[in-house]
């Protein structure tokens, strides 16, 4: 059986946080080394410029997270690890789904309706301030996905209908151009039910809207200054305190082996006191980072070096995306004159 | 002063007629010569595939387009003549435009508005049968027109809105982007008042949607049969005619000289016969066209020295798309890590 074909992309804005490790990060860079399938990890940064106007913002960012995801180990000799926009068959086959996608799927769309519901809700037009950029990213995202056949994409269950847009535009697509044989992958959605929700200093899941995050590589000492910013009560030391209602409990689990966690349980019942909790949850997640973090300071400072790597991976994705939009231009007629 | 760099789209669909020679070929190709100007001819593949998903159509359209104009005689080597699709800066631009274009610019585009209120009148969804490729097109129509920084676009009057809208783009672009200094250059659009409309075989303008053509490069006895096709009325020889409603006449006019028309007025005058008056229009039609068309002929047998027209085209459009994409991505974030 041939490998399955696993895509992933990450947008360039913002600055990794720990939410973002144990939710997305870690169990990605785990598939990534699982041979028994092609992974793509690609920086989304067409789809940050709808978010970001900013240009040294997105910039950086790319920057940040193309180095985490380095230093925390990710294969880049199995898996395929590039920026979007060094592939530039990607906006074009974009235009060619333009071509056989319904607007009407795009009026759908669940990140559109929110926007217009909200406009309308506040008296304004219905598509104020919505960009051509938000309306049709279902349709690059489609792209993303296609060009590389993925056969999965891993996704959160917000994201699930791009998956079925694209399987939509795909199906199209084939029923029109491919009279002997489809010539694009319809993708499958996969959620991970289980995948892992921190929740932030306040409590709340840990997220940059909420401005309750942990930056994953901040320097030790913020580290532990950011952890003792968690949430607690006023309970004493002494008092026993209930682990099932505590962020420094809940982060700990996402850090501990089974055997920590069943010992932070214990103490919590045993009355452990918050300052101690917080030093040991700082001692457990520096151990799990500490490495990485001076891969990754070592890396930021040598931005070429990590523009290497990203270039190794566009070499390596234009082998398929290249081949790949050469049969999609054949097939909807505007190859070479022959 | 510079020279006006002018850009002009010929989108690749069916077979050029006589209307389009007289309306938008000939001064086209006599404008190629003018070396006051830079001048950017396409072959809008992208856009045909809006309009067109029947491959080996888009396919054939393409060829006998470029050879028309090829023997014609525009002037290659002093502008630019290339085929759309073999641009991949012209696509990215295009999403990067998405990203600044409001969506309520694209509600309000002529054509898409035309292809609602149809739907609407026959009791449909609004979006019925309309893609994203037409709803979208006037963002790849302006990065078309501004990938070239292009002074001037030559337009028919249903055109000026798509001017306007890159006008737009390039507008909020340079505001977003370019605090120093503007980037984009704001395109105006030159309609020329005087293009000549040819009638058609029924009398009404000659156009592919009324069935009522003559195609450029027919083969002489064709051309002959198509023009005993031209409406008439049932006046006898020897019977005065009107010139001045008269297709036959109408057309006479596109191709002679003042002289000329002068002289068919007075034989119009003195009762010259269909017949005689057809003949004269053949052969004056096949006078100026004759030698093109063995040209024609002979290009069509020879796609592959079409293909290196076009790629040499190609490589002069891509020295002023590859440097100015670079400064794009530049301006919004997306380019090299250092």
């Amino acid at each position: 059986m041939s490998k399955q074909r696993v895509l992933t992309g990450i947008t360039t804005t913002g600055t990794p946080h720990l939410g973002n490790y144990v939710g997305a990060i870690r169990p990605a860079i785990e598939a990534s080394r699982d041979t028994n399938n092609e992974s793509f990890y690609f920086l989304a940064d067409f789809h940050a410029l709808i978010k970001c106007q900013d240009p040294a913002a997105v910039h950086q960012s790319t920057k940040e997270i193309a180095a985490t995801w380095l230093a925390l180990g990710l294969d880049t000799d199995n898996a395929v690890f590039y920026r979007q926009s060094d592939i530039p068959e990607i906006p074009e086959l974009t235009w060619v789904l333009n071509c056989v996608c319904a607007k009407g799927l795009m009026n759908r769309a669940h990140a559109y309706k929110a926007a217009v519901d909200a406009n309308v809700e506040e008296g304004e037009d219905a598509d104020k301030a919505i960009t051509m950029g938000l309306f049709s990213y279902p349709v690059l995202m489609a792209a993303d996905i296609l060009m590389f056949g993925s056969n999965k994409v891993p996704v959160g269950k917000d994201q699930i209908q791009h998956v079925e847009m694209a399987r939509d535009m795909a199906q199209r697509f084939n029923h029109i151009y491919c009279k002997k044989e489809p010539l694009l992958t319809l993708p499958d959605y996969q959620v991970d039910e289980d995948s892992a929700i921190l929740q932030g200093l306040d409590g709340r899941k840990m997220s940059k809207s909420y401005g309750n995050t942990i930056p994953l590589f901040l320097p030790e000492k913020k580290l532990q200054k950011h952890i003792n910013k968690i949430k607690t009560n006023l309970l004493e030391p002494g008092e026993p305190k209930d682990p099932d209602t505590s962020a420094v409990f809940q982060i700990w689990k996402a850090f501990a082996t089974q055997e920590q966690t069943a010992e932070m349980r214990r103490a919590f019942e045993e009355g452990i006191g918050w300052g101690d909790a917080k030093k040991k949850l700082f001692a457990l997640i520096n151990e799990e980072i500490a490495e990485a973090r001076e891969r990754y300071e070592d890396l930021l400072a040598r931005p070429a070096d990590i523009e290497a790597e990203l270039q190794k991976g566009a070499e390596k994705a234009r082998a398929v995306s290249k081949p790949m939009l050469a049969q999609v231009r054949e097939a909807i007629g505007i190859s070479g004159l022959k």
